[in-house]
């Protein structure tokens, strides 16, 4: 973390970072150009890592490595820890091999990881090979954790305290360790086997009289994480409590690492890209990369989603292909066709949006699933209810008679109810069943009635059109 | 904030806050029906805040007040701060007026600043008329600045420090305010008409020698935003810094306040769900009460946007009625209807989606709005490549000869290429306007493209009618 010592051009700072690091990205090309080191250190000295690290990903690749080298080695860790994955791979192969070991064993765990998941096994291996001893350790076992999970997403440096610590002597150690752990702040209490018995913040702390035990000043009841909990359920308990850190404890309840609230941010924002893409038909992916993937990368991601939908469509046209003889009739039913498949689409996507992010922000738990069914079924029906006085006139007017009119009503109820029940019990279902909610989202949901809705239009216009006279002469 | 020392039932803790509020809910309930005061105590003592707030919410009205004052002092703001908006009103009416006012008083001026907004305008003035000076100013100062800016996001208890004290006095400051203030972990320093000269960390503080002046400790540069900045601005900054908390200036550029992580946090999700809600059709409302609201509100949130929809897909009808005659001849074209808006719909869905949440997460500025709509254009000409494969056999099959195919085939490229460029400019175009780009997500773009897609489609079928022989027999 970084603790708010924020560095940055003097006075009225832009938000927008992307922006001034577009402008340094500038400077630091023209300045590496000619030869101007120096001018690189003045320019460089009040910008943000992260700023730094967006100016590098943007300047030549031949510039990079000159720019990186300019940094000073704290400044470098940092700077090479917020960089694109993509950059760090084309660095590595840039600096020499003594240059990479240092900077990899400098890196923070959790940022390690997350580099070594994006390289080559192969250089992950000789790296691995290279570290210290105590390093290669905490690595090899933070890639040793699933994806996902806390264990993957946790740091291994945390200050750890003991019980029979005076206050006084805790303060020496945090003052000890405190430029080598990522936080201060959370401070860990653990007993000989190294169990978590306490967790006490730094405000504890400065706030306890010095001669007071550890023991006597932490809290006991702790909630904690274990090394295999979900990654969004570590980032909705950091969100609930307000935490700035969580501890992650293994099976046997030992201590092993903490989430910073930092990392759990960027989870929180995966996650609902996630849901936005379910949503837009678009596969889940790396977002990071999207922008920068090729075109066929592109399509491939989309076209299995569309593929299975365009299936789905099929069995509509197969549905109308059927029933082709009561358009032969009354070709102005097919008019309506799209307005009402479209209407279905809609409330039904509108159902499942609320049902699928009600689910993944744990408000509908609160609620019980079939309470949300019943609610989102009464809630299609009464918006059915309040489009027929707009539709039914106009269908009336359009279809030239009552024909027209009375299937586009009578079917317009139908599919709002089916399309609402069934947008929110896919969801439910699949949550149920353990598979991801945000599948059953918008398009799948709209395909889904697309059929059901015209197979009832046009059953109701064939029924009306044998049992009453209601067909236009 | 909270700082991780949480509280909660020893040993292996449920992750899941709300399962754990409701286990308690119904011993609170027992307890309290069984006038066991004593019990309820102990029930509640390992229990964070927030799971105590939400067993509150799950008890009938008339104990939660009862509950409540069974809570020590600085519990029960702590509780009260977390209740649901509909809890927190009830309780007032519960409440003697001293207990309220008590109550409110001791609040943090940004938590009872969202109380205000909710409560009747001649309730808050009862209440601002009541409060101490000092709580007065600050709380009708925060009321004065717009919804969803920084000024309304922000606390004003926050530890200023100047230039001139020693790390030891500026330590002893920060002990003394440390029961106060929201948070200890950045401090900020500023001159003597208030203007900010520089941060720091306690992290600084600590590690400092103690003789050293805040001066020299400090970082001058320093990342800040307005008062007036929007919360989702205030958000990136501190998600791109890894902040804790980003300080707030005025126009003269003087200290007014902080905003923390935690309340960035809630804003990320805030947007988050705006976003998905406007791609599922659904109206932005306060997301928090959806699932308490009545169906009444549900359905007029809904019906403005289903209403919208449906008056674009008049249009379509008046296009399929007004090319009635091509129908006539060929029935079988309308059975392809459904498929080829459904896939344009599906393909702009996608483009919209991925411009939509690149915006959201500043990523889309790094390419340029042109590029972007370029490579959309392509990738939609790319997908409609691919679906010729399996549609265009499909048609000429099912509709009985090549006129179908052809024209379902000329049309899927058109549509899929328009969709996904019109999918890609309009949020893009809804930005540069200063409007919110979400407003053009999948159900606009959708419907949009259905009118586009179905001129397009019937135009062509109505061509090859009349310059070719290949009408069906």
């Amino acid at each position: 973390m970084n603790e708010a010592t924020g560095a940055s051009s003097p006075k009225s700072v832009p938000v927008s970072g992307s922006q001034l690091a577009d402008v340094v990205a500038q400077q630091l090309e023209a300045m590496l150009s000619a030869g101007n080191y120096d001018a690189v250190k003045v320019l460089l000295q009040p910008v943000q890592p992260v700023d730094i690290a967006e100016a590098i990903g943007n300047i030549p690749l031949v510039l990079q490595g000159l720019a990186f080298r300019l940094l000073s080695k704290n400044e470098a860790i940092e700077v090479y820890e917020n960089l694109d994955p993509a950059v760090q791979q084309s660095l590595l192969d840039r600096l020499r091999s003594s240059e990479v070991l240092e900077l990899v064993e400098e890196m923070s765990p959790d940022d390690r990881v997350r580099l070594f998941d994006e390289l080559p096994a192969k250089v992950v291996r000789r790296l691995l090979a290279e570290l210290s001893p105590a390093e290669r350790r905490v690595t090899a076992q933070l890639l040793g954790y699933e994806q996902e999970t806390a264990g993957r997403l946790m740091t291994t440096e945390f200050i750890d305290l003991k019980e029979f610590h005076s206050a006084a002597q805790a303060l020496t150690i945090v003052r000890r360790r405190a430029t080598e752990t990522e936080t201060i702040y959370s401070l860990y209490v653990t007993d000989r086997e190294r169990h978590l018995t306490g967790i006490l913040s730094l405000r504890d702390l400065v706030t306890a009289d010095p001669e007071d035990l550890i023991g006597h000043v932490m809290t006991r009841d702790v909630v904690n994480v274990s090394t295999d909990t979900d990654q969004e359920e570590v980032a909705r308990a950091i969100q609930r409590y307000d935490f700035l850190a969580v501890p992650v404890v293994d099976r046997e309840q030992r201590l092993v690492g903490i989430v910073t609230v930092d990392d759990v941010i960027d989870v929180i924002e995966q996650e609902a890209t996630r849901d936005l893409y379910a949503a837009g038909a678009v596969q889940a992916g790396d977002e990071d990369d999207y922008f920068q993937s090729n075109l066929f990368t592109v399509a491939r991601r989309r076209v299995v989603w569309l593929a299975a939908l365009v299936v789905a469509n099929g069995f509509t046209t197969q549905v109308i292909a059927m029933n082709g003889f009561v358009l032969n009739q009354v070709v102005l039913l097919a008019a309506f066709i799209p307005l009402l498949i479209g209407t279905g689409g809609n409330v039904g996507a509108q159902s499942s949006t609320v049902v699928i992010r009600g689910l993944s922000t744990q408000r509908i738990q609160a609620l019980g699933p079939m309470k949300a069914v019943v609610r989102e079924a009464i809630a299609g029906a009464l918006l059915g209810l309040l489009m027929l006085v707009v539709v039914v006139p106009f269908a009336w007017w359009k279809g030239e008679g009552p024909l027209v009119g009375a299937a586009v009503g009578i079917s317009l109820m139908a599919i709002t109810t089916l399309a609402a029940t069934a947008g929110a019990a896919l969801p439910l279902l699949f949550d149920k069943m353990g598979l991801d909610p945000a599948l059953m989202s918008a398009p799948f949901i709209t395909t889904a009635t697309d059929v059901a809705g015209v197979l009832i239009y046009l059953r109701t216009a064939a029924w009306l059109l044998n049992h009453t006279n209601v067909a236009p002469s």
